[in-house]
């Protein structure tokens, strides 16, 4: 029997790869190299990847079998085979780093926190728009396909109105120099924060600002953010409670309540992979990495990888699922955080 | 072969039953009625019901076996059998109903809250202590046999040092005439808050007070608190984050988080029958109810009326698991919770 293979329509060519380019070896960027290969390499491709030191750079091509190794940013930024650049450097090198990408007209996916302060965001979204570039911080979280459901489940009502939001990130990351030190933007805000933040912004203020934030936390004696809780108050009676921490092993799970029931991600909020709603298990399984992770649940990045090439293919030069103004605005919301708890940040400078 | 029976040691014998008398023949105290049935008789019996109309107190009575109805507290107070009296009447009654019974030199043992106000549980807690009778607020969360295990772990230091505390208590009880009425002291933190705050009280504060507590919420168009989440800075960076809600379907977990590991309850964090530890599903299940239940895993207050009982054994007049100064601290958490949200009780007064 003959095996008939569905053909595109005749007259349609097939879109191009995404051409990305790498900013940074750090272990971010490697898990961010492992969830590309997870996608089919037609429609993405790493073509280059630059570090500070070239060796490293060119460790990670190896690696992961990309074409181009460069030892500074610049030589990304001029690589005229780059589309869109991933930045996935310290946090205070989010700005520069997208500023210069931006100026060489290329996309640029950064990874959270859009700056260290909302001057920052606001100052990386005015480059874009002024440059006409594609611009998206990378709250992975938006585009996992169990976040998708839950974010069903609440646009179809099934929870009724949502009212209390629940969660807490909590890694034991103390020793961890990038966020223990205030001169590398450290902080559990800083770190995990952004995701507790865009979770709220997301599920119940829909992008606009809530009517009161309230901050409690207490610091390291490094003087950054150790455990803080966000309350946030919405219009219509909603709120929002989330904690994060650097000093405690949590689950890192959230729940929802509505009028009429609630759904649950029992772990990992910032990537989940599993729901539960009315009491039962939902399960959206990963693709296998074919090297070692850094970080849980990493191959997830393919999904907003995936995301960013289908904005370029439309030509779109902000995400509509996580647009520049909710950027600047969680920026906002997290300068307001670490102002209540007094976190102190590079130069000993409270926002 | 021959069976061996351990005997009790010659020379001993057996402690007679406690004699329970129920005060108000309401929801809870059904439950009550119900929970002591699951227990031995020789050790527990309900000897008499009390209600404010006698045809209920006789349905009861007759329901659940107990042998005298009365139509009124003061002769329940009188009752020279009863032992010990369960008060299960509304929230602003538990005062009144409380000192009848002390000055009649019965235990006590008084549903939480224990007043509605700071004042009003140490002008019982004065009481109890002045006439030298037992009395204890009804936290039965605390002798479930998971909370045991929950506060075992952390006692022998399981999850290294307990640093974080999150819990989300809620359910949709806008409808509820007793919660939703400022005369009747309703408002999610009376009815639902001291959970919370017992928890954050046993696990982190140990019976202190907090560093710094913070209330944030919203009212119900009564005046009653509706939505509130209550963070509670502890020494040495721990930190409590409780939300309680009566506008809300929620499944009612807590998680805590220590330097080395994480436990939690999955559901009910007022009455747990379950734990998660080190990803393991760990349960403790309530013996059947006689008859329908009004509230869940309500034949787990048996634990509670077994603790009274040793108490009682031993000649004690107050817990040394739910001491009078812990009930008077978490009264005065209460009040500054609903000062700080502006809640309404009765006579239109803020706390």
């Amino acid at each position: 029997m003959e095996t008939v293979t569905p053909q595109e329509p005749s007259g349609t060519t097939c879109p191009p790869p995404t051409r990305w380019g790498i900013c940074s070896a750090g272990k971010i960027s490697h898990d961010f190299l492992v969830a590309l290969r997870t996608l089919p390499a037609e429609e993405h491709l790493a073509v280059a990847v630059a570090a500070r030191e070239l060796s490293r750079a060119q460790q990670y091509a190896q690696l992961h079998g990309v074409a181009r190794a460069y030892g500074s940013y610049e030589e990304l930024a001029r690589d005229p085979e780059v589309d869109v650049v991933y930045v996935g450097t310290v946090n205070p090198q989010h700005l520069p780093d997208t500023l210069l990408f931006l100026r060489a007209r290329k996309a640029v996916l950064v990874e959270k926190p859009m700056g260290i302060s909302a001057r920052e965001a606001k100052e990386m979204a005015a480059a874009a728009r002024e440059a006409g570039v594609f611009l998206m911080e990378g709250f992975w979280t938006r585009f996992f396909p169990a976040w998708k459901r839950l974010k069903a489940l609440v646009d179809e009502g099934a929870l009724g109105e949502c009212r209390v939001l629940q969660g807490a990130l909590a890694f034991p990351l103390r020793s961890v120099e990038r966020v223990r030190e205030p001169s590398l933007a450290g902080g559990a805000l800083l770190d995990l924060g952004g995701y507790a933040l865009q979770m709220a912004s997301a599920l119940l203020g829909r992008g606009c600002p809530p009517l009161r934030l309230r901050a409690e936390g207490c610091l390291h004696p490094s003087g950054v953010d150790e455990t803080v809780t966000v309350t946030l108050q919405y219009e219509g009676g909603k709120q929002a409670a989330m904690t994060v921490s650097m000093d405690a092993k949590m689950p890192g799970g959230a729940v929802l309540g509505g009028t009429r029931g609630w759904v649950e991600i029992p772990s990992h909020l910032n990537c989940p992979t599993e729901l539960i709603w009315e009491g039962k298990r939902e399960v959206f399984p990963l693709p296998p990495p074919a090297e070692p992770l850094n970080f849980p649940n990493s191959t997830g990045l393919r999904y907003e990888a995936q995301h960013v090439r289908e904005c370029l293919l439309k030509g779109l030069t902000e995400s509509p699922v996580m647009p520049l103004a909710e950027s600047e605005l969680i920026a906002e919301m997290m300068d307001e955080a670490r102002r209540q708890v007094g976190a102190v940040g590079p130069g000993g400078t409270v926002p």
